[in-house]
């Protein structure tokens, strides 16, 4: 790969993710352009000195390397192989990262048009949250050739603490991404309706921190989210409808290969009811809000949230 | 407290836990007495020295303090209060120590009754399994009078690692373990949801071990039980049966208090399933073999024991 300063990234969807990378690329150096619907983020990364393009074919121009950090497969789509995508625009051999979480399918099925138009492609999802994203030390839960690997190391180092090389096929890394999904859906609604039952049996909500941090009930989303509850901040560090799309990737490929899921799909339809009372975009530990709001219980508050959507 | 030779403790139950208990408790010079129906039990305890009785009512015989280990509120009830049950033939003045996980209520009634007959009672549900039982590094999630707790110190010292003394009350200790057991039983299921799920995406297992347990998808029970079906390995460290009744003292609180468990009462039902394919007595990392013999899966074998009951 060529020095940093020479090195084009556009990277696609600067949301809290995309908005980090980004952010850490041009700390270190390389040549970023930034791409999003989103006026005033587009904003915010011209003011760190990055460059911005109004649309993922202008902002991948020449650009060794796309890195597409949005939403869904949907998205991922529509911005590497839409109109005015970025794929067609870049210079040949240069190298696609898709980073959303996706059925490992349709990962298989960008790289191979990828590939068909001349690009390598990476199945590179990512996980850490947007602090980690902005640090430079995401986990990568990648597969691909590892040859194209090596080629972008540089920026793979720059954004991330921990790069996993899952195979040399597209899809792999997608579905080890779904297996941490379908674990940390579940793990947030057990904590939130484990935390709320606790206050139902009229626990102090503390103390089950304390306890069940140090016991075997515990939990890395528990250790996480449930301090939202006991500060009553539901601001989004990362939202409901998050889940309700990954768990909803993991109900799809369950019902596709005839699997049952059990779990996953309760708390799916936990995110969705937290969803459908109105806190979609707020945090996720909002699965607890709703269970409180329906058994009339009060968990803590911070400037009155608790209760609102 | 007397010294420990001069301090008679009696254990009901000999399982893994109570044999463990009541191990350590000989092996710091308490003068220790075993009681269970399981006569092979007995003999083992009599092997390294310990006394043994036939029944709660002999084994209980001026005992300064008696430590109930068995599995449930009902058998709890029996060895306490039932025909030739211990309180009766303690010394006034003793302590009880309740070790199974119970509902709340159930901890508060054996307390009442307890200090009606002129006993001291702590609510003081285990966690921690067989071996940190039989090492002495059990965590109590106690309640109780905290002079109470004073008193039988030493006791407490010798078989536990951790004491969480949660309030003055009988009911606290026990609706911690409660939701302590939500959690637990939750993570199993999601555990052993999640693991054969990768195996129906192909994926390799011990790579998904690795990623996960180094991820936000982690539990405490994914890092502790998975490795059991990675080993292909059901011998019961912790059998199928004790969540399908932990699970089902959950379901009964909620139901009860009228608060909702959606998911709690979703993998008390994988382990019912489990249980209702031969393996309640198995490992609690069965409900992987189920989901993988439902689905056609191959997990991986050890001695030929996958798919049998």
């Amino acid at each position: 790969m060529k020095s940093p300063h020479e090195t084009k990234v556009c990277v696609i969807g600067l949301g809290s993710m995309g908005f980090g990378m980004a952010e850490s690329l041009l700390r270190a150096g390389f040549a970023v352009t930034g791409v999003d619907v989103n006026v005033e983020a587009m904003e915010r990364f011209a003011a760190l000195g990055g460059a911005v393009a109004p649309d993922p074919m202008t902002g991948a121009q020449a650009a060794d390397l796309v890195i597409a950090v949005v939403v869904n497969a949907d998205q991922t789509e529509q911005v590497l192989f839409g109109p005015r995508g970025a794929v067609a625009a870049m210079g040949s051999g240069g190298v696609v990262m898709s980073c959303a979480t996706m059925a490992p399918d349709r990962a298989r099925q960008f790289a191979a048009r990828c590939v068909e138009a001349g690009q390598d492609f990476l199945d590179t999802p990512i996980s850490g949250g947007a602090l980690r994203a902005a640090s430079g030390e995401l986990t990568v839960m990648g597969s691909g050739p590892s040859e194209v690997f090596a080629r972008i190391r540089p920026v793979l180092d720059c954004v991330a603490a921990k790069v996993y090389e899952l195979g040399e096929e597209a899809g792999t890394g997608a579905a080890f991404k779904v297996v941490n999904q379908l674990l940390a859906g579940v793990h947030i609604a057990a904590a939130c309706e484990a935390i709320t039952f606790a206050k139902a049996m009229g626990l102090d909500l503390e103390k089950v921190y304390e306890v069940i941090t140090a016991s075997a009930g515990n939990s890395w989303m528990f250790e996480n989210r449930v301090p939202h509850v006991l500060e009553g901040d539901y601001s989004p560090r990362s939202a409901v409808d998050i889940f309700t799309k990954d768990l909803g990737i993991v109900a799809d490929i369950g019902r596709h290969l005839k699997f049952p899921t059990p779990i996953a799909s309760t708390a799916l339809q936990m995110f969705v009811m937290t969803a459908a009372a109105g806190m979609g975009r707020d945090d996720d530990a909002s699965v607890a809000r709703m269970l409180a709001n329906i058994a009339g219980l009060e968990l803590p508050a911070a400037g009155g949230l608790v209760g609102e959507g």
